[in-house]
């Protein structure tokens, strides 16, 4: 059995077990905890942070991208990337978009503000930055809706790892409730085909005791 | 003829140069400065970052890794991600290492700092970003010089991104006479390979009226 090394808390870990999941490949997941040093984990990546993916013959891959880029090469069906170059680099560039702008424009002032700051014990939320991720994210759900307005996932009619990197975000910024679902019908619209795939049922039941997720969060009529 | 859109401050621009290099690929080199808006290039990438690469049909590819990837997919000669999924996995997460690590914990706090600001005019550097830039540098020159112990190149005896995108790095922070090149002198012979092909030529030419690189900047025995 292959392991997958992760944390809910990390986008890209959450990026692979969605990966996983469309493929139809199970993992033995393992938690590891980034924020403290273990030497067997950076034997492992030196980088010291998930996801990791170990195959059952050994074959080891780390970090984000490389990891679900791995699996859609080696396990192509169904193909998580377009079908010709072109189609890749769009998929890419929507990747880049979700997983660095989004991520710190969104992700990291609201979720890492309320959720990892509260897990590491290390004080409370800055209000500047939860005011700065409230008003970003905005730009980002009406992006979602532009993408999605002629066609039903944001890179076209197939799912791609693009509506993956953002349902690992969204999803991680949802559990802290800070996603103005009610604002942006076309992007709750998107989010809700999303959240009905088998692939994401691992997300929706991720639950730190001590830090639940909002009522929604796992509702797949929210 | 393609066209690159680019500025010589951006690594991911940089690499997009070397890479159209290794391939033999032409292209029409124009330059944009993403930090002043101008609509008509946010129209070819929303994030309104370099590079962008606009083929002669119009297909257009925007952001560090899309290009890449783009141009290793249309244009498989030399092949510059490894020959299996396992091999690729291990470049990308190369390629995440420098653009992502080094960038931050070294690009950033010294040509970010000593280029970028005076480019923009933007007040002078934090010699606090300056001293961590200096130190943080020594640990990826020492793992250059690790990962290069029995091999030619980073990700074994074939040139590959994560050489591109290293170097992309390394002649920024180079440029501005950060590199103690002396005290690992393991780093500076792969470099010394690197900076030796026809593909560099061009990054070697950059230089900035009013913002010249460091003498050795362009010497291939430095």
């Amino acid at each position: 059995m292959r392991t997958l090394y992760h944390h809910w808390l990390y986008p890209g870990a959450r990026l692979a077990r969605l990966v996983l999941g469309e493929k139809g490949l199970e993992a033995d997941l393992r938690v590891v905890t980034p924020w403290i040093r273990d030497d067997s984990f950076l034997a492992l990546n030196p980088a010291g942070e998930v996801p990791v993916l170990v195959e059952e013959d050994g074959a080891t891959l780390a970090g984000t991208l490389a990891v679900a880029e791995y699996l859609d090469e080696a396990y192509p069906d169904p193909p998580l990337l377009g079908a010709d170059p072109v189609a890749r680099a769009e998929v890419r560039r929507l990747v880049a978009w979700f997983d660095g702008r989004f991520g710190q424009e969104v992700t990291d002032p609201l979720a890492g503000q309320k959720l990892a700051l509260r897990l590491l014990g290390n004080g409370t939320p800055d209000s500047r930055s939860l005011r700065a991720g409230r008003a970003n994210i905005h730009m980002h759900l009406q992006y979602i809706a532009w993408l999605t307005e002629a066609t039903r996932w944001l890179a076209g009619n197939r799912l791609t790892l693009a509506d993956l990197i953002a349902g690992a975000h969204l999803s991680l910024v949802d559990y802290a409730g800070d996603v103005p679902w009610d604002e942006h019908p076309a992007a709750k619209e998107w989010y809700m085909l999303l959240k009905c795939r088998p692939c994401f049922r691992s997300l929706l039941a991720d639950s730190e005791p001590g830090l639940r997720p909002v009522p929604h969060y796992a509702d797949l009529d929210f």
